[in-house]
């Protein structure tokens, strides 16, 4: 029932996860990945990304949990290819980290903006926000994701006045420029080129991080 | 169909519109009333904000123009009454416009504050965020409202350099803030004090639309 609405809603676009590798026996194994797909949408959307454990999700499916991270390797991964963006939102968010931390919303922004010109990346976003706006369980697992990932990360790059706000801030300004642009498609929030959001939300990021 | 829709998503919250003036019949007026906000609950989610005309909700419920001004006023208090809204977004965003205009910010943020305490309003704007996020027509209306009369408004209050992409900014803070805090319950921005979110959030608007 929850799966059937997850996959009626979320729109058919190429997982970012990477190709099995070519071990192994070959039959059934994208019948197999499949089932695991199938299985984490069904528990991360009655669950939530953090209650979901990956060793239940393949008992769902009747194999072992070896094979899930086989599959798609971390939790993480799992979540991205059940929700079907083509990227994975953690690792863009840890992939600004290193570096100076008063460069990281310029880092952060410019990853993000790379990661949303990806093809299909623009209609996947805009499906999982609805989903995640009108459809409870989606909706609890993004909070989940917000929280416990999300908000740390930005976090770890904030100034030590008050960091979790600070994040919050942050997050909540991504969030929200996803949905003017992707969901409601307001001009001209909708208009600016992708390339042109960049320098703009990462000096906003920085102010907001370390202002 | 579509007003059955936005009827079964939308809470029953008390509407902001001023009750009738005692004068003409009493009887069956608040049967004119209720066809009058089906009807506009139609039109505004079929065609949405901009294109829906008094006139024309009139004729769908079978009432004078008159009528619909006698009992809504303007068109946005009819849009807001539609939607149950306990408060008119095109009056709290005016509201915050008289005065410095480096204050704006923090006019707006302490009046947001004030209309999301109102009984109800929490739940009315997490109904109506859900709704325009899924729910094609509304969130069209939706996009509208935020074209024609958010943003007009706030970059009437912006730095004169680019002020429509600041006052685009703002409105996707505020909109990101709405969702994060009352449509996901992401903490820490949903555990918040309200009062203790107007200073930050004006800070913020203020850099957006002046900074």
């Amino acid at each position: 029932m929850v799966n059937s609405t997850l996959a009626d809603i979320l729109p058919k676009v190429k997982s970012s996860s990477p190709e099995p590798r070519r071990r192994g026996r070959r039959t059934g194994e994208s019948g197999t990945r499949d089932a695991i797909l199938a299985a984490a949408r069904e528990r991360f959307g009655a669950v939530g990304y953090g209650a979901a454990r990956v060793r239940d999700i393949a008992a769902d499916a009747g194999v072992d949990p070896a094979l899930v991270h086989y599959f798609f390797g971390t939790k993480d991964a799992l979540f991205t290819a059940a929700l079907e963006l083509p990227y994975n939102p953690a690792e863009v968010l840890a992939s600004a980290l290193p570096g100076d931390p008063e460069g990281f919303g310029e880092r952060l922004a410019t990853a993000l903006v790379e990661a949303w010109s990806r093809p299909g990346a623009s209609s996947a976003l805009a499906a999982l926000l609805r989903a995640a706006a009108a459809h409870e369980p989606t909706g609890t697992a993004t909070r989940e994701f917000v929280e416990t990932v999300m908000i740390p990360t930005l976090a770890g790059a904030a100034a030590p006045d008050e960091p979790d706000l600070r994040a919050a801030q942050a997050a909540s300004q991504i969030i929200g420029f996803m949905f003017t642009r992707f969901v409601f498609e307001v001009a001209p929030a909708s208009t600016v080129p992708l390339e042109e959001v960049a320098p703009r939300l990462g000096a906003l990021l920085r102010h907001t991080l370390r202002g």
